[in-house]
């Protein structure tokens, strides 16, 4: 945790354009329709990354959706802009302070409107509900998102609770903070925005849809170190093909994921 | 996808710089004990990104272990360098091609021994099996850790069917690349490793460790917005404060994660 004296207070809101703007831009935009993500961080040099590069950032290019970082050590206490302290009751790690968090969170959802559900707010949390593409699909529907980015420790429960934030978790293991979480999440929900994806690729997303892992792929050479590809795939017949990739998707579910398995089971006998 | 012609075939390893040292030198490494993470992508740039930051980049310039990333398009076919190619059978999305992938896994588990228990070679894939920290674990305990980033529709089935890759998935959600599921898991991967951490947040690892969500946090102030702290955590009383830790990590866990706390309740009635 470096202290930065130098920077002066401003610093914290200066990367988001958002609040430099009037509020009829702000409507203007939201009539554009364009996806607004505003990530509180320690890190806004982490962004946007590998959001930045492909389809993702081909998309940012395009104006189909917008980034924009607050720099959680702007809105910091006192001259060292101190956004941490010690755990109450004792322990290891550093606490993000309540008060902080708040002023990040005040400028990060100015404009946001006051309908959570078309504007969530997010902490990226090993404590949250494991992400999942429904999750996404509910992002990529609304207005926009802001997250804030963990480090050290945690966040102070109490701004937690008064924000009611949404805590969403990446998976069960621990990361040296939320930044990269929040690219993953940010990924999967811009490429469901519209206009991100391309033909072809819109399609591969619905296959993924119906709670099956994917059938295996193949393409050319025909003949690879003495493998041939499944002779289906080259009958032409594709009514045989659909049940062929449909029986794989079936069978490498089940081998590998019992638990999404018995949810298409039960989906399928219900 | 971007056709390079100009590209020599050489830039696909030119990034890789294990495979330009003598052999000695990687035995020198690994007596060193440097964890080498290798990447092979059709974004290099995208690295080291948020890995090049904080904890892990510190580590990464400490020479606590080694990133390199090899350029899939290097060891693409002809003069366009092509990686892939549509899918036998049809449908929507491109395939990465078997031999294309071949000659990239063959550069990139150079010099890394035989053993795949101490050098995993993971493939990237909402098909794989989800990353927990139980992995992340194996992981960090390896010499050195290889990774297929896809992008497109898939991976031909036949060349990882040859090379026995381990699929790993971030989750169950898709993404338009496996650069930043690389990412998620190496930082994982990477703080677990000797040194990286420091000694607070060393212990802050146990506490993820025995199954359960993570208490809350609280730190100064203690009133805030007319929020109190709880009481107990001011109490000094360590027993009583380690006593409401656990039992506020259990009710969260019961709460948000059926699926841990029947775990949890299994290991310990076991």
């Amino acid at each position: 945790m470096n202290d930065t004296p130098e920077t002066p207070r401003s610093h914290g809101r200066l990367s988001i354009r958002a609040s430099m703007r009037p509020r009829d831009l702000m409507e203007e935009r939201h009539v554009r329709g364009a996806f607004d993500a505003r990530v509180i961080t320690l890190f806004p040099e982490a962004f946007p990354g590998t959001l930045g590069l492909s389809l993702t950032g081909k998309a940012l290019d395009q104006g189909l959706w917008r980034l924009e970082t607050l720099d959680l050590r702007g809105f910091g206490e006192g001259r060292h802009r101190n956004v941490d302290d010690t755990p109450a009751g004792g322990g290891a790690g550093m606490v993000l302070r309540p008060d902080v968090v708040d002023r990040a969170l005040t400028a990060a959802m100015e404009g946001a409107g006051e309908a959570r559900a078309a504007w969530p707010l997010v902490y990226l949390s090993p404590r949250g509900r494991p992400f999942d593409q429904a999750t996404a699909r509910r992002f990529a529907a609304g207005a926009g998102i802001t997250m804030l980015c963990g480090r050290f420790e945690g966040v102070d429960q109490r701004v937690l609770d008064h924000w009611q934030i949404e805590e969403v978790s990446l998976g069960d293991f621990v990361m040296t903070g939320g930044e990269i979480a929040a690219q993953a999440v940010l990924d999967a929900t811009v490429r469901l925005l519209p206009g991100v994806l391309g033909n072809a690729e819109s399609a591969v997303e619905e296959s993924f849809s119906d709670g099956l892992l994917e059938h295996p792929q193949y393409t050319r050479p025909a003949l690879w170190q003495g493998h041939e590809i499944p002779p289906v795939l080259s009958s032409g017949n594709h009514g045989e093909i659909a049940r062929w990739r449909r029986a794989e998707a079936e069978k490498i579910t089940a081998e590998r994921r019992p638990d999404l398995w018995e949810t298409f089971r039960g989906r399928k006998g219900g």
